[in-house]
């Protein structure tokens, strides 16, 4: 099953629309892993483990565990993503862009050596730098549109022929690179007109929305302004506010308390 | 010291523009690596070693490594370079781009973890996204700009007011974002007329060159086109025509062949 089918069988199945973000900071998780050598799988083992019924994808944000060295770590955890959870799927956040020689190598870190079922992507290199991610039809390529940090506009704003930039990388994935059904942007729930615009712009595309939670976003918000039209579409991703929502020894079940409410915040908006 | 001094006291001393890209790809090594289970770090510090000479910097790129799980030996190849070739800094290819609080670990990846000198950044997410490479005065920032792949305009070459997008980043650069003096720019060989206008906008600001070599781009018109006032302010990156010049047993002499006819031949038309 290819993850686009597998995304959208889980919407309807588990009838959840948040992606369950895993961005491990030693500094923040509970006591109890202070003496555990192997605390970055352990600790996300046990949120994945407590929040995957609310999932409708997990997305390790790679950054974190390569500045604690811990490909091992993230390796496994992917594996026991899919053994334990297989029907949910896992998007590598890693917001790669290279020439297409080079692409071919990060084809190989996301799918290969990781077994994400999804990775993030840079558009600034242009179509030739993402064609090598396109290419794997029944792997999903979710490409950066508009972002959710406060910078983002610095070059996503830019105005380019009466429309901002983002609305343009929109619209080329969704007319041109999107062949094989398999990409998905990013749009920041910081920005619910934008996400009302791109939405316009690309029909059902699927979209991952960070920026929920700590960032501020409001998920009601962003279900009103960007589901597709029979009311998904949508992978509402939170990190810290569901992984740390406590660091006390109910960590796993704060988190999973966290993961619950959000999903039934933004169905209370479909 | 800075790696912005570094580097130009490297082109001073040296009298290089040559940097020198570390792309590990096995299959195309020379036989006697067959049975090296260390082949990547072994075959990389043959070619750093017969190279260093003719080498304004080193530039691994980190794609080649994540593929191959040989994170140990990217680390184990930059405290080599440090120790042995001390005046050649290491510019770490990564082209990471993210939101703040994320691109904080990659910069630990780069700078506290591979001790790289510089990285390579992507600059699509905006100014804060830079930020926390920016803040490290001692480190070097090279953002892309435009691109030496055949896709690059797709977004780059966008009009914006009248100008190509790569321009009004170029701008942003050295208006902007290089408070610390630490920034430099990749700018494509395989476009000389882009090289000039990006060069006319930024003043000295160093660029980072790809795309002689393999990708066809000319090493004549890239300094002619691009070199900063005093004659240097180039970073001329060639991996493959340096690293698998010879698969036989002379590919050390024969990429010390390669990297110092380039340096000859920028040299001649400095």
């Amino acid at each position: 099953m290819s993850f686009m089918q597998a995304l959208r069988r889980r919407w309807q199945q588990a009838d959840t629309l948040v992606c369950v973000g895993l961005d491990p900071e030693p500094a923040k998780f509970p006591a109890a892993f202070a003496a555990d050598a192997d605390a970055v799988f352990a600790f996300n083992r046990d949120i994945v483990d407590a929040t995957a019924q609310y999932a409708c994808a997990f997305k390790p944000q790679i950054a974190h565990f390569a500045a604690l060295r811990a490909e091992d770590a993230l390796t496994r955890l992917i594996a026991h993503i899919h053994a334990n959870h297989p029907d949910v799927p896992v998007i590598l956040d890693s917001k790669r862009g290279d020439i297409g020689s080079t692409a071919q190598h990060y084809v190989g870190e996301a799918f290969e050596r990781y077994r994400a079922d999804a990775v993030t992507v840079n558009p600034y290199l242009g179509r030739d730098s993402v064609q090598p991610f396109l290419d794997r039809a029944d792997r999903g390529v979710v490409i950066l549109c508009r972002t959710s940090n406060p910078g983002a506009g610095d070059l996503q704003d830019l105005d380019v022929g009466g429309r901002p930039l983002y609305q343009l990388v929109a619209e080329k994935v969704a007319r041109d690179w999107n062949e094989h059904g398999n990409c998905a942007l990013v749009v920041g729930a910081t920005w619910p007109e934008q996400l009302r615009e791109v939405r316009a712009i690309v029909g059902d595309v699927p979209f991952l929305v960070p920026g929920v939670g700590a960032q501020g976003g409001d998920a009601g918000a962003v279900v009103s302004n960007a589901k597709s039209a029979d009311g998904t579409g949508l992978m509402i991703s939170s990190s810290r506010a569901i992984l740390y929502a406590s660091n006390g020894t109910d960590y796993a079940e704060a988190a999973a308390n966290a993961a619950r409410e959000l999903r039934d915040e933004i169905n209370r908006h479909r």
